[in-house]
């Protein structure tokens, strides 16, 4: 067991969490949003989305940069279009409620397209796209995010590492769930490289001249991460943020501001949220069953030496997420304490 | 100048690729769409899908497994959905027929989305997508090929490389055009560095056992090119292949089949074209003057030590485009030879 880290039960994690937006005047439901999506992040193992973000959610909520009750504002509506205004309202509780209309929206008319602008971070794409799968709809989730990323040949960020995800039902098989940000690595992982002392890939990022470097030190003063695939992913990035920047008359490229660098300003990014009824092309049962043979040609197709299992996108973390049901949420013991503090605070004050 | 390349007249090599389609008894408009989006690749640079593949589409149209007066079925229809079965007609024109209809959808219900089983290569994704741009649409275009990359962990080629295209209407500015392969590079260019005795970057393929290499002929002898990102262009691949595939009820994963390697085959792949109508979210002008703010932010940001000018996905492409049509299209002095030589035999046979 790792000593920088410790468990925390999901019951009293989800506690302590929901106690501290409720604190920070978030409504009983939005609350209750917000805490689940962060813990299912945790619990999928993508913890640079968990809990982890509460204090910056919390310093935004009090500086006013995001609004603590959500409000929403239709720009255009038509039977397959949704176009909301988020009002910097909590990203979480408007990704809800778009995907929740464009599912309604593909009920009725086959696809469902829900763009959300002026909202602020949502956490984990998959956590919207999922609502999709209960539905027997293919849930897909883009967000623009604040620039990350340097053009192909660029040594400045220009957009953001902006993520893609795609929730596709299966029948006996676990869903589909993929999730990809168009950067090669998060931030998180140079930190951490920096942190153990350790080179990187020249892949990874470049440094402020934009020349690929091995040195996380060069990444992290003034350089920046990479797209993956270089053209592929920043290609990918810069559609996305056409789509839920350009496209919903939102923000795009350097408006969309930095959570953690410009506390009290709005984050103002955008979300495209779209809904496919499956039924409207198959019968669901086919398209469910169809995707299973799919699942089990590719998991048992030739496996590489060495390697025991194949897993598809989204396997592995629903696998931890039943693991760490049992057993609780591993956090740093710096995010632990950051959490028991701000509760501390929190019980004296009232 | 490369002695190995020919250049060679638009319009005596449009002449020449048409003329030969009519032998194949493809009707004089079918024929006229399939050379037009051939010599576009090849005006684009992107040979690979250019009139090089002409003669393996002949051997094809000769051995039946792809048909040359194009047919289809209606599965499927509604307002915003249409499902073709192409009865294995030739994919560029049941690709443009389908994108028409696409765009006609949108035009009246905001989204269009056609689905095509049952097609035969199509060649760039990006012609497709391009036809929405004269309209005011978004156009994406996305395809399933015949498995070329293993799994995660796999040794086994179980999905395409299956690509992935978007066009995004500017005003001043080129129009964004964005086309990209799941895989971190074409099977032409390990051909190529095994040509020139070349070792290879070792994300770009693994050998027989599933094992990274940087070795050219353990890729090309047994094993398989790599998918951008890993687990992210992998996942890509996936998607594409469920939602131009399952989705379809067409064929999907190793049912697609290998135009190369099984020629009597039909090939049975599936697209899926989309088109969004940008008046349906704001007004056509105030998108296309936004989108050109955002290329101009990108193209004046800070450049990377060495670079003088960076490009937007399409951009080159469509400067190669206008030198070629004053210079003439590069060929290979191989295909030139074998096109030169199917126009000879296919004229001493009239």
């Amino acid at each position: 067991m790792n000593s920088n880290m410790v468990a925390m039960g999901v019951s009293e994690l989800t506690k302590i969490v929901k106690e501290l937006l409720l604190a920070a005047e978030v409504p009983t439901d939005e609350a209750a949003i917000i805490t689940d999506s962060m813990i299912e992040a945790d619990l999928r193992g993508i913890s640079s989305h968990g809990v982890m973000r509460l204090p910056i959610y919390l310093k935004r909520l009090k500086a006013g940069s995001v609004k603590s009750k959500s409000e929403t504002e239709t720009i255009v509506e038509t039977n397959n279009i949704l176009l909301l205004d988020g009002k910097h309202s909590m990203g979480q509780v408007l990704g809800v409620q778009a995907m929740k209309k464009a599912i309604e929206k593909a009920e009725k008319n086959d696809v469902g397209i829900v763009g959300v602008k002026n909202s602020h971070h949502f956490g984990i794409a998959a956590y919207f796209s999922s609502i999709a799968l209960q539905h027997d709809m293919i849930g897909i989730t883009i967000s623009n995010t604040t620039p990350l990323m340097p053009a192909i040949g660029g040594a400045e960020a220009v957009v953001g590492n902006n993520p893609f995800s795609f929730a596709i039902p299966a029948m006996d098989q676990k869903p589909i769930i993929f999730d990809m940000a168009c950067s090669v690595v998060a931030m998180g992982k140079i930190i951490n490289a920096q942190n153990k002392g350790e080179s990187i890939p020249e892949n990874w990022g470049v440094n402020h001249k934009g020349l690929p470097t091995s040195s996380p030190e060069e990444i992290l003063s003034g350089g920046f991460i990479s797209a993956v695939g270089g053209p592929k992913g920043f290609g990918l990035a810069l559609v996305v943020d056409i789509l839920c920047g350009v496209l919903l008359g939102g923000a795009y490229g350097k408006d969309v501001k930095s959570i953690y660098k410009e506390i009290s300003e709005p984050n103002a990014c955008g979300h495209l949220f779209i809904a496919i009824k499956i039924n409207s092309f198959m019968l669901v049962d086919f398209f469910k069953r169809t995707v299973d043979q799919y699942i089990t040609q590719i998991k048992s197709s030739q496996k590489a030496e060495g390697v025991s299992e194949i897993y598809l996108p989204g396997e592995l973390e629903l696998f931890k997420k039943e693991r760490l049901l049992k057993e609780g949420i591993m956090l740093p013991k710096k995010v632990y304490e950051e959490l028991l503090q701000l509760f501390e605070e929190y019980r004296t004050t009232i």
